[in-house]
């Protein structure tokens, strides 16, 4: 027999799934209707509403896709991608490298730009790329997940006014709801994210949007969208007015996702961003009060996702079991090249809070210690404090 | 703003979700682990051995996967299935097309057999197909989720002894947990359900199986899986001993199966199908009491949805339009050719239930007789009552 699962009480700073507002886990509470049901279809209208004012859109096609990010980076991918098209994917982390994978089994015609893991990508670089490539999809990560590195978009739309035939496709995963991300401002056509990281809300759905632009992509595609089950063309007939069926909506995780949209919507979308750049800062200051280093430049800091460099002669995963066994207290470690060498410490939605920088700060100082690193009794928490009082 | 949203009390008897247990919605009401944690690790093992012990299987790739049973139905095709590999796909109903249109997707070197919707397949003609096209995959619909159909598999594994290659692809969406299935003994290859149905879970994940045989094809290919999101070679690492990050888990959403599969565990494989062999039996009573018609012959109905023929001259969208909002009760209507020409009438895992085949007769008989379908009183209901009395 397989006893009930009773979950310990983990406090989750890793790279999400963020803690979720207790709001959110009583709306999966509530009984199911059916994914026709006229009350459903109101929730689907509500999401699609709530999720066009977060990413700052007019697109009509603003849906959530039903499965985890990487869904939604598939969905954005295979939809707008026929089989010989030529992508340029921009890869400075493991989720470029990701999407330059999924543009491979498309059958793009592929191009992938690198920069260093840590580092946001030079405009400039861009550009020559794609004067000398003409892309149809020019794919890019706002919010690098495994790197802590925030790419700016603010100036695309000018590097991109020479190229009216280019869809631009940005992950925000891990900026999305922590973050400014402005859809329609800075001409994405293509923007993806999750519902476990700065919406803290249970992972299972993708909030996807699609401009114009891109919709046109798609109609006029000659060949099927490889998948099925991500097929925006079917999709956009559940999801608009046609209701066509065409798979059943995960009912509960949607009441979830709606929860936690209320919720921001409440916060307001400027007080959200300003609690998340506050925490990392405080966060920022303690770590670096203790003699630890930021891997990224301050310029290209996620507020959500603060990557600490490990110092030599620390064990990352011993470090990482203590935090988890002793303290409940979850933070993630590093992927392919950065393994072993960084925290990812995230401070992400309901996770982004004063009273957690300040506990990973305590008991993170005590578990360096214990492994022999030098570092003054409460310098971290301290200088958040500091930072705090001066900045409240 | 928009307001909180509070479902209506619904009795769900369409073609799922079915209702959920309040255990299992509670479930999700739990707090959340990280995807990685040992805690979340156990979880992952439970359902994999929970799932093996109901498939009726053995094989290690045993798994949920983080999308509805349309991406179940997908992930199955797209990791056996290369381009132009040969598949013969049998379509009785919707979701038999569905799986054409996937493997389409494909580049399958496809071939389609067709039964009229409604009927199940003779095993001779299967045969004579197989005998001509000596498919690499064999892929057809246990549990018709469009006309009700129980398509027979027993004999399977005696038609398919002269065909080492090919494997057998089934889809169990509206089969498992309600009705028998022996992955194994039939001589299964891969296997995929959903968990709104006869499991009574929340929708929003996909079991699915793979026999060493399927896992061995999918090693062996040459060219990547299609879907990155569904690739089995990646998802088997993630759910097998690595643990490598593949994707972010739906955590609750796995909290629910969990619960959902405890609570099958608890009454007993042999005694659910019982109950919903007995419920079935009760409503076809009742319908056939009423002078209304099953769709399907009586060898190959379905215990879990049910389709009844809508007699001539009565209002397909008024009757469900009715019986949903005066009475709160979902009912579905048809797919493609059937639309409007039949009701299918779910009798899922919690929503297979003697209260709810006594309302649902009710109801409907009150309901039709507005639209002047003549109906003796209590007809439905009380030749229910009798079988129930009959066979206590």
């Amino acid at each position: 027999m397989v006893r009930e699962f009773h979950p310990p009480a983990r406090i989750l700073m890793g790279p999400g799934p963020s803690n979720v507002d207790p709001r959110v886990l009583l709306a999966m509470a509530k009984p199911l209707v059916g994914h026709l049901d006229p009350e459903f279809i109101q929730v689907m209208n509500n999401l699609s509403a709530l999720l066009g004012q977060m990413f700052g859109t007019r697109n009509d096609l603003t849906i959530s896709i039903s499965g985890t990010g990487t869904s939604g980076m598939e969905a954005a991918l295979v939809n707008v991608i026929e089989p010989g098209d030529r992508v340029l994917v921009c890869i400075n982390g493991f989720f470029g490298e990701r999407m330059a994978d999924i543009a491979g089994r498309c059958d793009a015609n592929l191009r992938t730009l690198s920069a260093p893991w840590g580092q946001a990508f030079d405009l400039a670089m861009i550009e020559k790329e794609l004067r000398a490539f003409h892309p149809r999809v020019l794919a890019i990560v706002h919010a690098e997940t495994s790197t802590g590195v925030l790419q700016p978009l603010e100036d695309f739309p000018k590097m991109l006014k020479d190229f009216p035939d280019t869809l631009l496709l940005v992950d925000a995963v891990t900026s999305f709801g922590g973050l400014p991300l402005r859809i329609d401002e800075w001409g994405i056509d293509i923007c993806y994210s999750g519902t476990q990281k700065c919406l803290s809300c249970p992972p299972g759905l993708a909030p996807i949007t699609f401009s114009p632009k891109a919709v046109e992509k798609i109609k006029n595609r000659t060949k099927k969208v490889q998948s099925l089950y991500l097929d925006m063309n079917m999709l956009g007939k559940y999801w608009g007015s046609d209701r066509t069926y065409h798979h059943t909506a995960p009912v509960s995780m949607n009441y979830a996702l709606l929860e936690a949209l209320r919720i921001i919507d409440e916060e307001g979308l400027a007080k959200r961003y300003e609690r998340h750049r506050r925490n990392h800062l405080a966060l920022v200051q303690g770590i670096e009060a203790m003699g630890l280093k930021m891997l990224v430049a301050k310029p290209h800091r996620l507020w959500s996702l603060n990557t600490v460099s490990i110092p030599d002669g620390i064990d990352d995963g011993q470090v990482r079991k203590t935090l988890l066994e002793e303290y409940n207290l979850e933070i993630g470690g590093g992927l392919g090249v950065l393994k072993g060498k960084i925290w990812r410490v995230g401070l992400m939605g309901y996770s982004s809070s004063q009273a957690n920088v300040l506990y990973f700060l305590t008991v993170l100082e005590e578990t360096i210690r214990e492994q022999g690193f030098e570092v003054p009794k409460g310098s971290g928490a301290s200088a958040a404090r500091e930072f705090y009082a001066k900045n409240s």
